[in-house]
């Protein structure tokens, strides 16, 4: 990628957020599905002006998502998050079944062997909270408890997938299942969370301490940055999602004095980066890959998560919503169709069947959230984080 | 560049841009010093986290230079600009013409054919005004007559520099030299500069104007940063140099209405790809390839650039400051050599001596400029442009 394609796919990327996500807010849909539809027009579907799998593109909408589950996690209080736990476990575990089952008999209802079925299955499997997520803040639900139990859901989510991957991955390498290498590819990952909220909770208030003591130049700022890439990379190595890691990251920050500084300080940053993930996702998406089978797919896809959804325990809970918001599919569905593609296991078509399972999933969740979360009176913080408040109108201080 | 290698990275750049920057403060050297200094700790001469090679890092960084000029052009008035032409465009040709017949010079005293001693002649002409520009934002001296002619001379060299790429990489692919391809180059390099100026004073107003009556989301911010990006883009299609190209777009956009209320926005995402430029340009360098010939060649770039400061014409001037802010070399010195190299015209020895004289101009240049510029009291937009300004002793407001 040359500087000028690079310069020219930033130009495409901004230009299609802006005005696509202006024209969705205008007709009442959210702005993210305006920039979802905005990818399409300048993606591989559309003006090809902005190739989605440039290793520079690619790697800029991943810092993006990353940024953005990081300042979702600067917003979200752990000790909320903690008290849905048994509601998000229910709901990661139904999904996750509901969904692999569903897949694993559509495969066989269609004559597919056996290890086919278990691709399309596990390819149903993870909800990538990005959209879902996106949605919250701009309607500033993100404090609602159905909130805290997606969010909750999709890191439970997150974790079964990447082991899902690791065990499916490897019958199609063609070796057994080995109940060891499961058991500590589990305990990595739910160690990993474990290890940085308590380890962070105890790290961070020190560190931020000591910034401010130093008083170094943009000491916060860049001292936030690291501490959240720091986590990500750490989750990466550690074998689960770099997404879960820069949300640990916020989560700890949060609980820090110094929670709403650091807010206000990364924010301009993480929306510069948050459109290039969106209008990635969305310059990915071929049309003309649209199929039957993807359409089943996408069908048992929302189904069961909207029955996982249904299953959480609480009183007065909005099921509904937890269930939509769950549904949306991203990197771990993509990277299932991949592995059992390159090792040969599944045709073009179901390839393509589940990039569009994805792609149904990412455009119909944010018209279905909007539709069961009317855009209320945001909170104060939540106005901050709101991505479509103009800035103009509404001065930084008054969100101190 | 997998999304592990890329966070490392990112983690690098940052670390060592603000432990080194800061260090570099307290012992009075300026920030950008010690930024160039960590980019050698984990470059390609120490800890190799960062690839400056990578594209990735590479197109980042050429991003960071670019927002940084456009926040430099934001800066800077048009008209004072103007009023110092006559210096720079004295100050660029006698820069240039002294360089490469100091370069040329010693290429035929040390025995090599006439078109080697055009390619080194021609490596030591362009200035990179990146680090200056820096510097002078850094001290709060951006606002100076010296400064001013600082950057119209830098403009008018990039102009230059790039002609003699033309001319003498038609040399070494063997043509001869044409006169009309000579004259086309030039032709549309200046007259991208003063179309995109007239043309955008005329425009942006407009655009500033529409984009509040539209009250789109962010929508300064991004049309800001589309504005900066597609004249960018458009210098470089025109063969010109990107960064004249934001230049540009920040002096056009700083005579609209709304010039301070862009700068507050942009500001934060400015600072965030800054320093990823300069750790690269440390990071590029290889201390193992000091030479004595480089020595050498960085001695002519800097005896040549000063001579050429001294010749600028004006009372009172500081020339010195002028001369030492036009040593630094950078990227178009390493094309020269890349191209040399590349057609067998250098050997890697003459191509070291380059990259090594391009590392001690950039050494050697905020050392001696901070001698030569004491930091004063900033003026107050100065201060918000302040790199080492603690964001949080320094509150938004006070700038506006």
């Amino acid at each position: 990628m040359t500087i000028s394609t690079f310069l020219l796919a930033l130009i495409a990327i901004f230009v299609a957020a802006k005005l696509f996500g202006e024209i969705a807010e205008r007709v009442g849909a959210p702005a993210v599905l305006g920039e979802l539809i905005g990818g399409v027009v300048v993606g591989v579907s559309g003006l090809r002006l902005v190739d989605p799998h440039a290793e520079t593109i690619h790697l800029l909408a991943q810092l993006g998502i990353v940024l953005l589950l990081f300042l979702i996690g600067l917003n979200t209080e752990l000790s909320k998050l903690v008290a849905v736990w048994p509601a998000a476990l229910i709901v990661a575990v139904a999904g996750v079944v509901l969904t692999f089952m569903g897949g694993w008999a559509v495969a066989h209802a269609l004559h597919y062997p056996n290890i086919v079925a278990l691709f399309l299955g596990g390819a149903l499997t993870a909800t990538s909270v990005g959209i879902t997520a996106r949605v919250l803040c701009d309607t500033g639900h993100l404090h609602d408890r159905e909130a805290q139990i997606i969010l909750g859901a999709a890191v439970v989510d997150d974790i079964i997938g990447v082991i899902l991957l690791t065990l499916i991955g490897s019958v199609a390498g063609g070796g057994a299942l080995d109940a060891i290498a499961i058991a500590r590819t589990a305990a990595i990952a739910f160690g990993f969370v474990f290890f940085a909220i308590v380890f962070g909770s105890f790290l961070a208030p020190h560190l931020v301490r000591a910034i401010e003591r130093i008083g170094m130049a943009r000491g916060l700022f860049f001292a936030s940055i690291i501490f959240a890439l720091t986590l990500a990379w750490i989750a990466q190595r550690a074998g689960t999602a770099i997404i879960i890691g820069s949300f640990a990251a916020g989560l700890v920050l949060a609980r820090t004095e110094k929670a709403e500084e650091i807010e206000r300080q990364v924010h301009d940053v993480v929306h510069f980066f948050v459109p290039i993930f969106f209008v990635a996702v969305g310059a990915a998406i071929d049309v003309k890959s649209l199929n039957l089978v993807g359409v089943l797919l996408a069908a048992i896809a929302v189904v069961g998560k909207v029955a996982a959804g249904h299953l959480a325990p609480g009183r007065g809970l909005r099921r509904m919503v937890v269930g939509v918001g769950m549904i949306p599919r991203g990197e771990v569905s993509l990277i299932f169709a991949q592995i059992g593609f390159a090792s040969g296991l599944l045709s073009a078509g179901l390839f393509s069947a589940i990039a569009v399972m994805v792609m149904i999933t990412a455009l119909i969740t944010p018209l279905a959230l909007r539709m069961l979360l009317p855009k209320g009176p945001a909170l104060e913080r939540e106005a901050d984080l709101m991505m479509d408040a103009p800035m103009e109108d509404e001065p930084r201080e008054a969100a101190r």
